[in-house]
């Protein structure tokens, strides 16, 4: 066969890079248990009618065929595609089980999603998620509104990236406050505001006023909602200032108002409220929420999510929940593409024996049995060779220590190879200095 | 919507059998990492070209397409599927990154994989595996060979499973033995061989003689070779009593001893010379591994590989490989279904802050925050209530301690809920016992 090529939008790391994502799934894993989150997988597919059912991404789906079947048949009712987010599927394994399930339920799944996009530069088609949410039965107590973003930014601060904003609005406060300005359609003005960042104030305006009628009074208003940001409770005077009275608006505030509130004290300067968040996905109801890496502000945004009143519902049982979602594989290949993050070395190992000649085999791998009892990663060289090539085996993978059996009776060695520096050591009792055990993970 | 069903050969564990398999995972990558694998995931696409070049799985394939794209164009030459394994995709991986890889390249992998088979029962179409391998550029040392099974035989050995044994044979010995007996077509000696355990010995020689004209005595012969089975290299003799004089088959002896003799002395009773196991993938090329849990032998291999010379190579580059499988779904699927493993809760939680009233819910947060500063798991109850039904909250999900904030200035307590113990406490500096920490795991 001829050399592959890679496929565009299915993005695969090498190996020092799949350590780096291996440890930051471990670290937010953690957090996420720390927080009595239980680890749930679904399956990568969904039937199409489940995945045609809500938000925009649904139209970005791909379709599974057996490779023995009729191909007409592909495309019928029980037809199955793989899951785009990992939501729509927590809903359906919700509905599925919850004679079996205690509730509320915490959940956690880190998963890759698929969208079948048409390829195009920077867009991926396959990457990784890692999602926290909570349902109850019929209602969902407010507080684990509150709770998302104290769990997103403790996963974060655990991890080898930059200071992470955690954004927040309310679809609340944007329904009621367009509501209470006479705007009849508050689901389209939400998605003519969304798209402020990419076409600027001036073209949303004439948007509105083309699609909806709004007046200039009205457009005024929706644009300066959308210009207020707080990481306080602020924004609700900003907001009064504005002079519309609604209940749902005042609801909202008050939501949100509890959101920052919560942040402000757990995690100074996490949190900041930005009424002009609205997120695209149209099961959302209430909190959404949004996360800008510093320093990557323009790359958008790798954190988001949001409450769901009626997402998992069937016609005599609802479960309400609230989520939010670390695009794990987004971010890293952000952090990877601007070289931010590096890792001492390309494979686990901490030590190589080396093989001094074929026969002495047995020995070394019963050395590096030893080192491995105590939890130390070990191989031993391929093949008998020089020591010095030996030492390059260890230097090119950035493995520190090469152990050096003695011959004839004389005690074992083993080599910092960094400094050089060769110490007498006993393969039942020796132990590297505890920052070279694992490899390590630096931001630069 | 109606209430969701299961789809057939999609298996979704509840998050108890997650955290068992979330466990289990850990362990095994734990054993890979210590042999010094690298980790590598590799996307879950290959094109079509790729996936029908080898084995006979390639027809089980599952094809994708994009919802938006002509159906027509969904079963062209760059049409893409799911993987159904991991070897060929790493094989894959080899070849693109070559020159960014340091070989011998030893990787493992822990992912899904699909095959597209027609729907019925006991039959996985998702199912997690978890690979190793050793790839070489021209030629691989073979004691990579002997590696494999104790790898796989020290990470049996760190599960909560039933023992192992790996069966092991050597295509050589097969097709030497078989071309030494003057038969011109071994591969399809082979594929008739592995149907001894479906059909039987009468069946298999009627196939013989009926599909290649084999004589009495050498499908008398053949059958004798396959009863061979051995856990030390008494099964050397064995084949030299059918008096069948061949080089390959002398190499395939040379080979399969020292397999069977390193396994004898690192972990005696895991590996057996099992003459009669064949493989049903075409690209392995020597050594191959199948492995039985002891109960479970009636269910087949939950553990399979072998030597591969051939599959990664273009007309100037060869990347000969050794690796071997573990089908985690597989075996948890077989265990789940004997209720072989339990879990002491179906939480991470190990301590449920009770909530005494709503307005001390920043109080209890800050409990909660503090034991998990201690990596301790912890919940606040979800709503205020009477202890009684909060400590119901903590049964009902095998939590094994509850936290009560105390009134008016009296210190906190917690109480063991299995014991009914409760004694004062400091979320500053209080502990469970170990094994209270983490959810454990047992054997049943």
């Amino acid at each position: 066969m001829s050399k592959p090529t890679p496929i565009s939008g299915f993005p695969e790391w090498l190996p020092a890079q799949r350590m780096i994502e291996q440890n930051v799934i471990e670290r937010i894993r953690d957090t996420f248990e720390l927080y009595g989150f239980a680890p749930l997988e679904t399956r990568a597919v969904e039937p199409m009618d489940q995945l045609l059912r809500k938000g925009e991404t649904s139209k970005e789906v791909y379709v599974l065929r057996r490779l023995q079947e009729d191909p007409a048949a592909g495309g019928g009712d029980d037809a199955l595609g793989l899951h785009f987010d990992l939501t729509v599927p927590f809903a359906r394994f919700v509905l599925e089980n919850s004679g079996k399930l205690q509730f509320p339920f915490r959940r956690y799944q880190i998963q890759k999603v698929w969208r079948g996009e048409r390829p195009q530069e920077g867009r991926y088609r396959e990457f990784l998620q890692a999602d926290i949410d909570v349902v109850d039965r019929d209602t969902l107590p407010f507080h684990y509104d509150t709770e998302m973003p104290l769990v997103i930014g403790d996963a974060f601060r655990s991890l080898p990236i930059p200071p992470a904003t955690i954004l927040v609005n309310n679809r609340k406060v944007c329904e009621g406050f367009y509501r209470g300005l006479g705007l009849e359609d508050p689901d389209e003005v939400l998605r003519i505001i969304d798209k402020l960042d990419k076409i600027g104030p001036a073209k949303v305006g004439q948007l509105l006023a083309d699609k909806i009628g709004a007046t200039s009074a009205q457009i005024d208003a929706c644009l300066r909602l959308a210009e207020i940001s707080a990481t306080d409770g602020s924004f609700v005077d900003a907001v009064r200032k504005l002079n519309v009275d609604n209940d749902l608006l005042n609801e909202g505030l008050e939501e949100l108002s509890r959101v920052v509130e919560a942040a402000a004290e757990h995690a100074p300067g996490l949190v900041r409220a930005e009424l002009k968040i609205a997120r695209g996905l149209d099961y959302y109801t209430g909190t959404v929420y949004e996360t800008q890496l510093q320093g990557y502000e323009r790359f958008g945004s790798i954190c988001s999510g949001g409450r769901y009143e009626n997402l998992a519902s069937t016609g005599s049982e609802r479960f309400p929940g609230v989520g939010i979602s670390i695009g794990v594989s987004r971010m890293l290949g952000l952090l990877f593409g601007h070289q931010a993050l590096s890792v001492s070395r390309s494979v686990p190992t901490c030590v190589v024996v080396a093989l001094p000649q074929e026969e002495l085999r047995g020995r070394c791998d019963k050395i590096a049995q030893d080192l491995r009892s105590r939890r130390i990663s070990t191989e031993v060289a391929p093949s008998a060779a020089k020591f010095g090539k030996q030492i390059r085996f260890a230097e090119r993978r950035g493995i520190p220590y090469v152990w050096f059996p003695g011959a004839d009776g004389e005690p074992d060695t083993v080599k910092d190879i960094r400094s050089g520096e060769q110490v007498e050591a006993d393969a039942a009792s020796w132990m590297p200095p505890a920052q070279d055990l694992l490899p390590a993970i630096s931001v630069s």
